[in-house]
């Protein structure tokens, strides 16, 4: 299975289709998955199945939302071989993985792990921002993701995720096998930007469990919105977080399940 | 977030709807999401969100497709606390997590944990079961398992598994928020029904990715089939542990990625 070469995001394959009750061989091309081990300051952390695509912004993502590093700052270097999909990452003020308690493996849809601390977080004040969204945008912004992927297109195997600014077209997307992957790459793409995450619209295809809302809450992000369905936990969290969940967005209508009044209606101002 | 009052699969809320560029209140149901801690002779060994249901073969699945047990015999005790959603198990010959080897956060649509050596599943000989299925009964059995849910119609927030006797419907269904959990619930019952595995179909709705594959290795299970689509990895891995893996199941079609002997078309005898 070990392969010196480097992979790209898709591989091609030769399948067998069956069709009209008959099999015939067809060329298909797969999503990549690769192992991706996380070495920070010289200790193995963690080896992660994902999209080999956007890694330093992986990294990033993921040393923040689980709670390892506070900032992007704390990253003083990265590097990547390929040939092993390792990544050696150098960090300041690395918090000890035993200080950040018993990890919890969470479902997504799968078991996701946040080694964070969820009691240090429900803890936080709730997230203030009093920006407000024209339901409108965030119909566009989610269509939009929806058909912006080739990869998405092709393979069928990955979830796109993206971040927008008070309901703009977002300039970037990213897509990955994981739904929490790509939403860990986004947000290490917006702290490695130092984006002002308090006008965000974090968007993204697949639902919505806790730990997603335990993400966007540590980026203080103030509107979650998804094609897909959420949990009744990440509704809950999402209540007490100050964090406006939107569901189900389809072409004329979305669910929203907590913290409307950042939603605006047609004619409404902004 | 503490509540005593034990859930069911579904839980009410009144949401806001945006239709036409209006908003107004409405009322919804989506899927519980409940945090399960699985204590293991006396030690707490995860804390894994899923869905309030068939918790005894998801524990069950989880413990033998994670590699700490060999069989559902091993499982002595198993008591639930629905209050806290605590799941006391006694088992024999449980094998040190530590043996297990470093951990793999696979994705899914998330981070899967997965405790199990995979080399020590990949130097196992490949599956070599002879049993063989024809093309229209899997696609009746994933048309099947699509349609069968209440809870995935209602809340559109659930993936299901079932599994399949030589490609005929099966006689039950398991759903749960996260994937990999309810392929757990569904080996977990086979293991405890002591089903003959050598000739089972594991039908699921979601992605394929390696942790699927590994998991029906386990139970020495030949077929898996998705509606969803499978990554290059699983592909590899299906390909040397002789699985046939078929994914993107439509009402006229499907992909066999590997060891397509074991399809049938019209007209071949079983």
């Amino acid at each position: 299975m070990h392969d010196d070469t480097p992979i790209g995001e898709m591989i091609p394959f030769t399948i067998t289709r069956y069709r009209n009750n008959e099999l015939s061989e067809e060329a298909s091309r797969v999503a990549a998955e690769i192992p991706l081990t996380f070495h920070v300051n010289g200790r193995e952390l963690a080896t992660l199945m994902c999209t080999p695509s956007h890694l330093k912004a992986f990294a990033c993502g993921f040393l923040v939302t689980s709670g390892f590093i506070k900032s992007a700052d704390d990253i003083t270097s990265f590097s990547l071989d390929e040939t092993k999909w390792r990544a050696d990452i150098k960090v300041r003020d690395l918090v000890d993985p035993e200080l950040l308690g018993q990890r919890v493996y969470t479902s997504g849809c799968g078991k996701g792990v946040m080694y964070t601390s969820m009691m240090e977080l429900s803890s936080r004040h709730p997230i203030q921002s009093d920006v407000q969204i024209q339901g409108s945008d965030i119909i566009a912004v989610i269509h939009w993701l929806q058909h912006c992927s080739d990869l998405h297109r092709i393979t069928g195997g990955v979830h796109s995720a993206s971040a927008s600014i008070k309901g703009q077209i977002p300039d970037f997307f990213i897509d990955d096998i994981g739904r929490h992957n790509a939403v860990d790459k986004v947000l290490g793409t917006l702290l490695l930007e130092k984006t002002d995450c308090s006008r965000v619209m974090l968007a993204c295809t697949g639902r919505i469990s806790s730990e997603i809302v335990h993400k966007a809450r540590r980026l203080d992000i103030p509107v979650l919105a998804s094609r897909g369905a959420p949990t009744h936990q990440s509704i809950l969290l999402a209540k007490e977080m100050g964090i406006t969940l939107v569901g189900f967005v389809r072409p004329t209508n979305f669910a929203v399940f907590t913290h409307a009044q950042r939603i605006l209606e047609n004619g409404d101002k902004k």
